[in-house]
Order: structure tokens, then sequence, then C-alpha cells
């Protein structure tokens, strides 16, 4: 039997950070690569009063449910999102498994082979892939720590006429920044002049360090909402609740979130039913944001940690910078350092990270790497620094 | 703001199913529409201990999973399969969002723009929606009581060199029929000799009808496999334990499931894990062969109810069989009735199906409809029979 496989697989590499994520189940080896929360902080007791109430409801709630998502879960959603400045009806949004298929099914209705998307240099490596398999030509913007620069974001919007963009504007991965108040705005100017849809990603925009006072809106509360929108807005539970709950959604204009619906028939039917309902369930009964306050304190600490202990370093010519939120460190190191070599060194020391390749959509920098922090608890994280640091060694002048 | 969707999205017809699935959840008719399993068979005290042991398991079993699916229930499947006469360890197959999103993942992962699928004449309508949304080229084998007429489909191989085949041979969506040992064996070797790849589409199997010791071995069973088999063989939960749980898996040449596994990373990373881990725990700990006996014998008395009600009709011009298995009867009413126009006076009087029209790859037969017999409880069916002959009244000459 040949196997005549289709030209889109070649366009689907294997994600580094899944790959990683197998070695690491198997070796006790201390892990800053997956993008995990950290499970001692699921609300699993909650999770289980939920799944009561859902077996409580009755059989009917094992049953087929709409591919647009459990109503009474769209409208608690709905009701959260006022508090992030968005006002939408359960029929502006759509329940996904994890954000990650919003992405997917977004790219399915969009995208023809040879379109053209923007992304921030760097960016989620995940999308990256989704893009690729689509036959999308991808263009990466300058991008600093306030945001894409609109000078060059104007000038790819003007040569390559993009139909869509796709950014992570609240505490990005893999860099932690967060987009400044001018460059949100001109973003959407700018997108909208040139009728280019606008994807922000935010899986992170709960999970903000510092500053209180210091607001970050997303792109999608700014603009018009959700008629007429150029934003489509995919968020998660996964890094509020718990990933295993695998639901994300997403929300937008009604004529695109129809189209997506019926990508989503394809694809699935639909999303499962328990988890909708456990966290309809949850959603109600559960202070959820308590909950995410204290998650997010949490992740704020080991953050700080692991911050003090990369000065600590003082490694010469690598550079970094303190996350605003989300669950990640950015590494530069000196230029000629290959990341992907020094990884197999760390795994033999007992540490992982993300070597930052697989983040840019072109000319990758193969000097960088992405640290998470939110995974492991103080002592791993100690022991996991020292680790690195003798990997560190075998490439770094001193 | 001008959006400007991707070709691709024509293909994306909203499945006639779902679409009346929406309507039934708003009004109080009766529907023989979609293929619902009887909620009230779930067992659900059964998958409320199961997700007890979940939460005892720890925090961990919420975290983030492998692609491939949680390890311990892919063995458990391995296991159960092999009274089915499949050998295969857990490499050789990925869990899915169902196993409509593996008919999506080998789609995508085999399927260029163009390429030609056989599928039987009729078929589920579902996976033609996802073979269109990648631009393949459909062509129809001539199918009847005992699965796809051998000389055709020799001729379509020959003429089309198509690179796959789509078959429920087990108790079809939406016919009911099973195909004979003859013809399973016959289409096997004919793929083969054509290097086409046959997807084999497996949810119905268990619920098998009338004489125990008739066995209809699955296609992949009597193939060589898993390695260099020719069959990619897929089922679910859906039908056996629950819709809701949302879980399916798909078995095949290790090479074919590790591509597959990269597609699903692009898609929606992982299935979820709370479900993953509760079937687990269901399959170890509950008698799943028990429940699916119970389960199928309560489908049979309901299989048996319509078919007296069906054969008390004595509509002129109207012909149907008894399915062998399954959850559908498949009617054909006289030449010249649309049933797409008669759903519109069977809504109106109180009841749903779903017309054949959408289960053809081509030249639709207009006079088809699909009854599903698992949903209703007998006095619902009754009622149900009782309103759709006065819509049926409407069209047949008496």
């Amino acid at each position: 039997m040949n196997y005549k496989f289709s030209e889109r697989l070649s366009t689907f590499s294997s994600s580094a950070v899944r790959e990683i994520l197998k070695l690491t189940q198997k070796k006790s080896i201390i892990s800053f690569a997956g993008g995990l929360p950290a499970e001692e902080h699921f609300p699993v007791a909650a999770i289980g009063e939920a799944f009561e109430r859902v077996v409580k409801e009755g059989n009917k709630a094992f049953q087929y449910g709409l591919t647009e998502g459990f109503l009474p879960l769209r409208e608690s959603i709905c009701r959260w999102m006022v508090h992030k400045g968005v006002t939408v009806t359960p029929d502006d949004m759509l329940i996904t498994t994890g954000s990650q298929q919003a992405i997917d099914l977004l790219t399915r209705i969009y995208i023809d082979k040879g379109d053209v998307i923007l992304v921030e240099r760097p960016t989620y490596l995940s999308a990256l892939q989704v893009f690729r398999s689509y036959g999308a030509t991808l263009v990466s913007v300058e991008t600093d720590r306030d945001g894409m620069v609109l000078e060059d974001l104007e000038a790819k919007l003007k040569q390559y006429r993009p139909k869509l963009a796709y950014v992570i504007p609240t505490f990005s991965n893999p860099t932690g920044n967060a987009w400044s108040l001018e460059r949100r705005l001109g973003t959407i100017k700018l997108c909208r002049e040139h009728d280019t849809l606008i994807l922000e990603d935010d899986p992170y925009g709960e999970l903000k360090f510092g500053d209180a006072t210091v607001k970050y809106p997303s792109l999608f509360s700014l603009d018009q909402h959700p008629n007429g929108s150029c934003v489509v807005y995919t968020s998660t539970f996964s890094k509020t609740v718990a990933p295993g709950l695998r639901t994300g959604w997403v929300m937008g204009d009604p004529e695109i979130i129809r189209n997506m619906a019926r990508a989503k028939q394809a694809a699935d039917l639909q999303s499962s039913t328990l988890d909708q309902q456990t966290l309809y369930q949850l959603m109600t009964h559960f202070d959820l944001d308590g909950h995410i306050e204290f998650v997010r304190k949490e992740y704020e600490k080991r953050m700080r940690q692991m911050a003090q202990l990369l000065k600590g370093q003082n490694w010469p010519g690598v550079n970094w910078a303190e996350p605003k939120g989300g669950m990640f460190f950015w590494v530069e190191l000196p230029e000629g350092v290959n990341t992907s070599d020094l990884l197999k060194t760390a795994v033999d020391l007992g540490v992982a990270f993300v070597p930052g390749v697989s983040f840019y959509a072109e000319e990758s920098k193969f000097n960088t790497m992405r640290l998470n922090f939110t995974h492991n608890d103080a002592e791993a994280t100690i022991t996991g620094m020292e680790r690195l640091s003798k990997a560190m060694d075998t490439v770094l002048v001193k």
C-alpha cells in the first residue's frame, strides 16, 4: 500500500513544544518549556461540585448539543465579558475546543492559498502552524515592547494587502509584552483603513502583573463591536480554570461567527457538552473572579522569583525583560548561540525550555528562548535555573 | 469593514440535521431527525462515579495532555478492540473530538483540491461536507443492501483513480444496511490493487439487531493491520456511552496516525482531558459491554416498534427495509415527491425528519427521507408517526 499524502501535509511541522511535552512526561526533568498553568491551583473541588450539579440536571446534559455551544454558558461568558468593556450577545460568539480551534476555524473560512497574514515578530508558534497549513504567506511586522511598530505595519499593509493580522496584544506568547494604548488604537485604525481583519488572541489577559490601575483594553473592546468589527476576539478557560476542560470562545461580527460555526460542524460538530455544562455551573456557583485574582497573584510571585534568579545569573550578553503579564520570559542570547543545540545540552542536564526559532514567521533568531514561570513551584524553579545555568555555561564566554 | 471570506467558505453548506436540531430545541415537536441516542439510557451514575475517580487522581488530571490522547484510555480501547478482531498498540491510534474530527483530520492530511473520493450512495452527510470543504471531487459508487456494488467500484477505481474511499459498512447512516462479507473482502482487494485508502467509519457497529450469530467484521480487522493497512478505522463513544463526552478514536498505519496527530496539533492541540480521563475510569470500573448489550436491546425494541408502525401505514409507493443495526430507517417515497417540501408540512404538524437529498454526493434523490428510531420513547414514536402520517397524506395519492 503506497500512501499518497496531501501536499498540505508538508506544511505541518510537528510543534517543538508538543514534542518536548512528550519528553518531559517521560523523564524527570524540570520543564520551563510548555505553557502549562500550575496544576496545584486548579479549582478541582469547585469543578467537582460543578460536575455534581451537571449530573443533577439530568441525562440531557450528556446529549449532543448545538455547534455554537451551550447557550447558558455563552450567556455567562457574555455577562462576564462586560467587565472587559465588551458588549455582545450569544449570537456573536462560538464555543471552541480551546482557542487553538478558533484560530483554525477563522483561517479556514477566511484564508485561501497565497493570502497574506501579518504577524508579530515573534509570535505564537502554533498559530503559525495553522496559517501555514492553509497555504498562507506569512509576513512579520516589526514588534517592540509596545506592540507592532505602526510605521512598519502601515508599510506592510500597503505592500502586501493582507487579509488578516494575527496579534496577541496583551501579554504576548512568547515575549510577555503588552501593547500601549496608542499602538492598539493605531493598529485598529490602520487595519480598518486597509480592510484587514484582526484576529486578537487573548489567552493571558487576566494574568496581569504590576500596577493594578494600568489597563490593557482589548482591541475588540476598543473597536465598534460586534457588528462590523474589524476584530475577531478569542480567549479560553485554559489559563483561568484548567486546560483539561478544553474550552475556549470566539467573538466577532455575527456573519463571521455564523460562518465559523459552519466550519465547526465539519471539523467536530461541537465541543464537549460535559465540559461546557461544567464550566457553566462553575461560572454560576463559584467565585471565578476571586479565583483568577488568587492565581494572578501566585503567578506574579513566580514571575518575580524567576526574574530574581535571572538577575542573579549575570549572564554576559544575555537580554530579557520582566513580562507585564502572562506566562513567559523571553530571553535573547548572544548572536551565534543556537538555542536548539543548547536544548539538547539542557535536557541532558535535566531542564527544558523552548528554543525561540519556532516563534518566527521568517528570518528566525536562533539565539532566543522562551521560559515558562507558571508551572514549577519555587523549589523546582531554583533547581531548574541551576541546571539551566550549567547549560548556559557551555555556550557563554565569561 | 468589508469581510473577504475564503473561496473554501462556499463549500460549507450548513448541515440540514444541525439546523433542524436547532429548530427542535425550540419547538415542542417530535423529532425523527437528529441521530440522537436515547438519553434516558446514558449511564449517568457510572459517569458520575468515574468523574469522582478522576478528581481523586489529583489535579494533574485537569492539565494539558498529549495530542495523541490520554495513554491509559488508548490502552483500554486497544484491549477492548480485541473482541472486534483488531490488534493494535496505542501508537497506532489517536483520540479525536468525536469521530467527525477523524474524518476531518484524515482528509486534511490526505486530500488535495481535485483529488477524487469514492463514497456510498447514499452516505453520511457531514462527511460529504468535510470532503467538499477540502475541494475533493466526490464520486458515488452504486450501493445496494449488501454494500458497494463491486463491478461499479472497480470501474470507478479505474476511471477516477481515487485517493480515498469513504464507507460505513456496518449499519450505514442513513440506510441501516450492513455489507456482506463478500463485498467487504472484495472492496479491500480492489482498493488495495488501486492504492486507494479506505476510511471505515464505524459509529454504529455495536448496535446490531437480529440473529446474534451473524457477524460483521470491520474492514480494518479483515485487512492486514495496523502496518501497511489500506484501511483507516474510526469509531466513537457517542453511541455507546454518551455524545456529551465527545470522544472518538481513529486507528491505522502508524505513519498515517502520526501525520493525523500533527494536523490535530494545529486543529485543537488535544481533545478534552476531562472527558478522556472520565472514559478511562468508566472503561476500567464499569461493565461497558453489559451496558452496550442493554442499549442494543432497547434500540432493537424501538426499531421493531417503528417497523410495525411503518408497516401499518400501508403508504402506496413507499419503500423501506428493516435496518440491520444502527439508528435509522431509510424511506423512499414515490418519484416526484420532494421531501424537503414535505418537511415544512411535517414541522407544521409537529414532527421532523431529515430529507434524503443531503446524503447524496451527486444526483440526489429528492424523494427520500431518514427516520431516527433511537431517541423517542414508545409513546412519542406513536404520536410522531401519526403526525408524519398526516404529512404524508398531503403528498401521497391513495
